[in-house]
């Protein structure tokens, strides 16, 4: 409210109250079946000569206004509310005044599985043209290679050419997520998977439950954080924990064909590691994170050390785990 | 680097090249077992007369320039680095410079279960002294209220005339999170979760485990995306499933009496419901979720909806399943 109150100022106008902004407010408490409190008054409050601007998500219009050539916005600050208004209402009215003609194209090619560095010395004698500009964004983890302009010709060229020296390390491209990537291969190949999960404690199948359809393609699985329900749920061998311990390969290959046989699934990941702070060891550090995949009757696993605090830690082990498979199912015909 | 040269220009700096951030980059790199790449040389270009502060959790330093009464300070922008950097090196040289006599107090309660308009009529006469600042902090589900200033004997006072009134929907204070609640409070009563979840996909499961030493009080659980994996591993009836559906309290009760006798664990939660955005009725709209919850041998359900997108109404169900069990269990004795 002050915000809108020092816009107004800024600009020398006065608040008026907006009946259409009050009605969509009250519009959304009723659909919370909940009276509009009054107080919600002041948000149907908009300055002189502004185009409030409709938030369907919430009750805080946007807000436009314009002298000649400049445009002024301001929008409430909930993200989910800002995206909304930004690409329904503000969008098309900076498209329509300030035209598209030069529109910014951008193709982005994502890899996994090499290093930051390695992938600079693959690319290191490899020179955009001038009118395409190159943006190389390392992410935690993977690094994506983005190229944009206006010349459409000239990126596909370019993105073309820098495809054809990646290609073993692309798992996908512009808006291509792990998890959509993911789903798009299992739905395609009508396959199913389940997850078992101990150190990621839940978010490898909290990633691929993500996206709307993913009992298409996902069973669901299980969080085998104590040792306990690893024997008991998972079938993994006492003997196998006491002899290699619960982060060792050993444990997350027979946690992957225990949640495979559980489930019945086609397809199986499994994750076993120390998310930390605490719980390193020399042999087995903070960070480290072994890996269990069943595709059919192939089994195999994987150790990698993440660097990070714990978030991250387990972030980039759930995301690891994905493009692994991901890798893998690209790589192989069924 | 561009922005480095810019500060480096705005300032009239020449960059000079630093031995000490040079070492630091070449031990990042050696702890991981990668030979540094030369093109990391930049990353110890400092404009001249700059301080460069130590980022232990990557390669690029912060930078640090004074002059007179001004500081100015330049962080790399991977958060986790940025305040790394900003607590242990530009706070210190903050708190000496400037002092920290008048340091800003503040104190919050966390509420949960009211509606913010209802929220707001129960404290409508609630006037803070004018030397304790006052702000309402409105989170998705919840409310939180923060009390701030430099008074702490005015603050505390504040705080619990305004916490008597909100006793029932208070959950927890300053920097809690209804995980670290949770954990505490398990902890404390010697008592093992398990989680059963549905549409919520293991997000449940990733926030108990998103704190260290989860072990102590989570022993795991399923993930039961599929009806056939409730029925195999939960036990939910068939004839459960085909009379009330999946999404439905009926449901939710056989999960979590499902998961508890199957993980043997003292309190178990479970989530079944519709995150959209589509597979909505008018019966079950999307952002309904059916919650079982089992302590000792008192089993209950609940249901609510949720407004937002997918990744919204799953957060808010996951948190709602957490702040449901921990007002539960601050309000019995065992």
């Amino acid at each position: 409210d002050i915000t809108k109150q020092e816009i107004a100022s800024f600009f020398g106008k006065k608040l008026v109250f907006n009946e259409e902004v009050w009605e969509q407010v009250q519009k959304i408490f009723a659909a919370r079946n909940m009276p509009t409190p009054e107080i919600n008054r002041s948000q149907a409050m908009v300055p002189e000569d502004f185009i409030a601007l409709k938030n369907e998500r919430g009750t805080a219009p946007g807000l436009f206004y314009e002298e000649g050539e400049k445009s002024f916005f301001a929008f409430a600050g909930v993200p989910v509310e800002m995206k909304h208004i930004f690409l329904t209402q503000a969008k098309p009215i900076l498209e329509k005044k300030y035209g598209t003609q030069d529109k910014v194209i951008q193709r982005t090619i994502h890899t996994f599985g090499i290093a930051e560095s390695a992938l600079a010395e693959l690319l290191s004698d490899f020179q955009p043209p001038e009118n395409v500009n190159f943006a190389w964004l390392p992410q935690p983890g993977r690094v994506d290679l983005r190229f944009y302009g206006t010349d459409a010709q000239a990126i596909e060229k370019v993105f073309n050419e820098c495809y054809s020296r990646v290609q073993t390390y692309a798992w996908g491209f512009d808006d291509d997520t792990p998890v959509s990537v993911l789903h798009h291969i299992l739905r395609e190949k009508k396959l199913y998977l389940s997850v078992a999960e101990s150190c990621t404690g839940g978010l490898v199948q909290k990633m691929v439950t993500d996206l709307a359809g993913s009992s298409d393609v996902f069973l669901g699985g299980v969080v085998s954080y104590a040792n306990e329900i690893k024997v008991k749920i998972l079938k993994v061998k006492a003997e196998t924990l006491s002899k290699y311990g619960a982060v060792s390969e050993e444990c997350a290959r027979e946690m992957v064909t225990g949640v495979r046989d559980l489930t019945d699934s086609d397809i199986a990941i499994s994750t076993t590691g120390i998310a930390g702070p605490e719980g390193g060891t020399a042999e087995k550090p903070v960070g480290m994170v072994c890996f269990g995949f069943s595709v059919h009757n192939n089994i195999w696993s994987i150790t990698h050390i993440f660097n990070g605090d714990r978030e991250i830690i387990r972030q980039q082990a759930a995301e690891f785990a994905l493009l692994n498979l991901i890798k893998y199912l690209q790589g192989h015909k069924f």
